[in-house]
């Protein structure tokens, strides 16, 4: 039995044992200074005052100073991708539009020509640097999707990248399989053929192999109609797959009420939202992700996180992480836009990211807070005067220990 | 004689020997595949490609599949201050606008009661941690302001810790009097006091010791009219003190015209700007120096990099490192700011943030390009595909390597 002891904490932030949402996101239970936390086997064992602190631990961290706090849950990121978009992150400086470089074959077509190109060996070299990086900048848990293939064939290469990373990452994953992405060009004349070909023949694959947990589809004017991501939808709970819908990017078409009707785990982008999608959220325990970094990158508007707050429901945050709009994989980034540009409060930005983000991934007993039995994936901050400055000082993780299943994970630059 | 060898870069960015501005700026002199850069005793001694590269040095680096580039210069930080102020981030985004923060007691007159009753000693041991942190992080020059004393004891416990940082730092900074920040709460009903003690005590009490390079005042309607900034200009020129000014940051009032007729070394901020702004930077050596990390902060508009540019003017970038709207000092994320929300393209960004940024601080000849005799301040990246994948990637420093002085400077997150 290996355990692990941090004591002296300025503050333990427990957080909620499961999901929360509207008013209580404002509410974040912690412990106050002289907290300690014991960790054994990989699972947070025990927390409790400077009184109640157990003497001995194969390992003592002193936290003075310092705060603990859950590992951030990243629950929507397309982290395993072939090459980088800058060439078009220049021609959005010359003035082309995000949809105009989408329309010209750039965007995800493109990322999907070079993936197509890219050894599977390859793709998981890159994708393993990433997630090391991510792990290192607080992550502790994460959802990855395919959806830069759309050919069975790579699909499925992204797929089983997914696969092995989810074999040797010390931090759990969650896979979801995200064919309708866009359109291909082949398919360009040929909707229904695409979408055939998804139903037909990549869902069954994936469900032979057990390569995804969840089911994506970009619901958008230049995606997937409402009406054809039903239809996936449908098709992929009979492959055992649950929906978690790209939804609201840039117009509310209705995909969030059909969502929110099939039982969506999560939905997520709501750059634009109307009074009908937040009526079908109220009814619904589809949680509401947004993805604040999207919208940074691309100067669209930014979620309307307090109308979400307001009307009661439970809003987690995630990075997006991916080549076209969001090259940043760092939640604490995130943090800072939800408080900067969404005013959400820093108590609600932490339930959003830690919580809320392990319910859109179907996680909350197992991860999310820190509470006896759940893994223990810790954040340690570095010395900083309150829970607020984490946000406040945006930019900077702040953090000096990074846990994983209770292990010191080597936070080097170079590591 | 100790020298340092990089060889095989993927590219070096050589920049320009001195100042650039308007259309010039767009271009941005390197040498490609192969390039080497040979340091010796701490200065650039040879750049060259791969045929003429030497055979020996003390220390070798292989730069494949790297870029290096020139240190950031940051032209304008207030990095030396007391406490920090995530509460009143918290204000903010509970709805208070950071001038009625500034008008209750807050803002820069709350972190002058703080940095009061702090000691020299302790002002020091954290502005040394944050120094660090910006070294780390790729700055290689640095310009400090005072400006939280607002009384002549506490204007001048600042300056001496910037000396004592100066005489201690393997980077070089110059130090900046901004006295004239804010009028203090005691002199409220007497402005006429304070602009005098400014005058006849602190400045004098500054030259006297040497303390500072230039003199900087905060010319706006919560601060200083554009009378009283140019009587202080005047009052700080017979001080030995060259003028760089905090202009139109709320609005544009005529300080930028009267800070070009005062050959102002620099007018920093620029959020607000006139066509009469613009025309009198034309008929001047004065270099625009945009911030736009206290934009982001403060939800404010952007400067207009773009109108500037057209305008054939010198723009350098800064961070403005600060408690109150800017709590962060770096430089790569104001390169990303600046190319994705004032549309610099990032060649325009790197010369801003190198040159001109050296330029602004009287250091054209000595750094901010990699040219025979100027000092080894100098970025080693990370294996990145191009160089536009800097901005592209924001919110990572992507740094392998950062010297100083021709010295590898330690990059541990915990050094």
């Amino acid at each position: 039995m290996s355990s692990v002891l941090i004591h002296s904490l300025k503050g333990l932030v427990l957080g909620h044992p499961r999901r929360v949402s509207g008013k209580n996101m404002a509410d974040l239970p912690q412990l106050g200074e002289g907290a300690f936390l014991l960790i054994e086997d990989g699972l947070i064992r025990k927390t409790g005052l400077q009184n109640e602190r157990p003497e001995r631990a194969d390992l003592i961290i002193d936290g003075s100073d310092r705060f603990a706090l859950p590992g951030w849950v990243d629950s929507h990121t397309h982290l395993v991708f072939a090459g980088s978009r800058e060439a078009e992150f220049v021609d959005r400086i010359n003035g082309l539009s995000y949809q105009e470089i989408a329309s010209r074959g750039g965007g995800i077509l493109n990322s999907a020509a070079r993936l197509a190109e890219m050894s599977e060996e390859a793709l998981l070299r890159d994708a393993r640097i990433r997630l090391n990086e991510v792990i290192r900048s607080g992550t502790g848990a994460i959802e990855i999707k395919s959806g830069y293939g759309l050919s069975t064939e790579s699909e499925l290469k992204i797929l089983r990248v997914i696969r092995q990373l989810k074999a040797e990452s010390p931090i759990p994953i969650r896979a979801t399989f995200l064919g309708a992405h866009s359109v291909p060009a082949t398919y360009k004349a040929n909707r229904e053929g695409y979408i055939r070909l998804i139903e037909e023949e990549m869902l069954p694959a994936i469900a032979a192999e057990g390569l995804a947990e969840y089911m994506d589809v970009f619901c958008e004017k230049v995606a997937f109609s409402v009406a054809e991501t039903q239809r996936l939808i449908e098709a992929g709970y009979k492959a055992g797959l649950k929906p978690k819908i790209h939804v609201n990017q840039f117009y509310s078409m209705g995909g969030i009420p059909m969502a929110c009707s099939c039982n969506a785990i999560s939905v997520d982008h709501l750059e634009v939202i109307s009074n009908e999608d937040i009526e079908a959220l109220q009814h619904s325990n589809t949680i509401a992700t947004l993805l604040p970094s999207a919208p940074f990158f691309l100067n669209d508007p930014y979620p309307n996180a307090r109308a979400l707050l307001d009307a009661g429901l439970a809003v987690a945050l995630a990075t997006d992480y991916n080549p076209g709009s969001t090259p940043s994989g760092r939640m604490g980034f995130v943090l800072s836009l939800a408080c900067l540009k969404m005013k959400m409060l820093p108590a609600e930005a932490i339930n959003a990211a830690t919580i809320n983000g392990a319910a859109a991934l179907e996680w909350e007993d197992e991860l999310g807070s820190i509470h006896p039995g759940k893994r223990a994936n810790i954040l340690l901050t570095e010395k900083i005067p309150s829970l607020d400055y984490l946000p406040y000082r945006f930019g900077s993780d702040q953090l000096s220990e990074v846990l994983v299943g209770g292990k010191l994970f080597p936070l080097s630059q170079k590591g």
